[in-house]
C-alpha cells in the first residue's frame, strides 16, 4: 500500500445559484473592488492509502461521488499527489 | 483595466482543529477507505478588474486579508490567472 494525498475540489455547477458568492461579491464591491462575480467552493485534502495510483484515483472519485459532492448541484475535480509524505498537509 | 480571475484557497492553519475534516475522515472510513486525515478548506473564484497584474495580485491578497480568511485561524493562497475570459468560470 502506498500513501496518497488527493485534493478534491467541489464547486456548485455553473447553472446553480451561489448565494454565498453573491454576498461576497457585494461585500468586496463595498470594499472598493471592481468585482464581476465570485463563485465559492470547498476543497478536501484527503490523505489515504491505496495499492497503486490507478486504485487511488478510483478511490478519490468514489469519495467525491459517494460523500463529498452532491451530484445534483455540484461538480468536482480530483488532483492526486503521491507519496503523501512529500506534501506539507 | 484588464480582467483577472483569482482563486483564493482558504484553509485552517495546520495547528487548528478541523471538526468537519474529522467527521469526513470517520465517514470515509465507514465507507471502507483507508484514510489517515482529511483537511477541509474553501475556495473563492473571484473575477475582477485591475490595472495590471501587480495590482491584481495585490487586490487578491487584500481580499484574502480583509474578508475571505480569518488570519487567526486560516492560511490562504492566491492563484491568479489573466485574462478571465479564457477561464470557464
Amino acid at each position: 500500500m502506498a500513501e496518497f494525498a488527493a485534493t478534491i475540489h467541489v464547486r456548485p455547477k455553473a447553472e446553480v445559484r451561489d448565494p454565498q458568492g453573491e454576498a461576497i461579491t457585494a461585500a468586496l464591491r463595498s470594499l472598493g473592488f471592481d468585482v464581476a462575480q465570485v463563485r465559492t467552493g470547498k476543497e478536501f485534502v484527503v490523505r489515504f492509502s491505496a495499492a497503486d495510483e490507478t486504485r487511488a484515483r478510483e478511490a478519490a472519485r468514489t469519495m467525491g461521488d459517494q460523500l463529498l459532492a452532491n451530484p445534483v448541484i455540484d461538480d468536482y475535480a480530483v488532483e492526486l499527489r503521491a507519496p503523501a509524505r512529500s506534501v506539507p498537509r
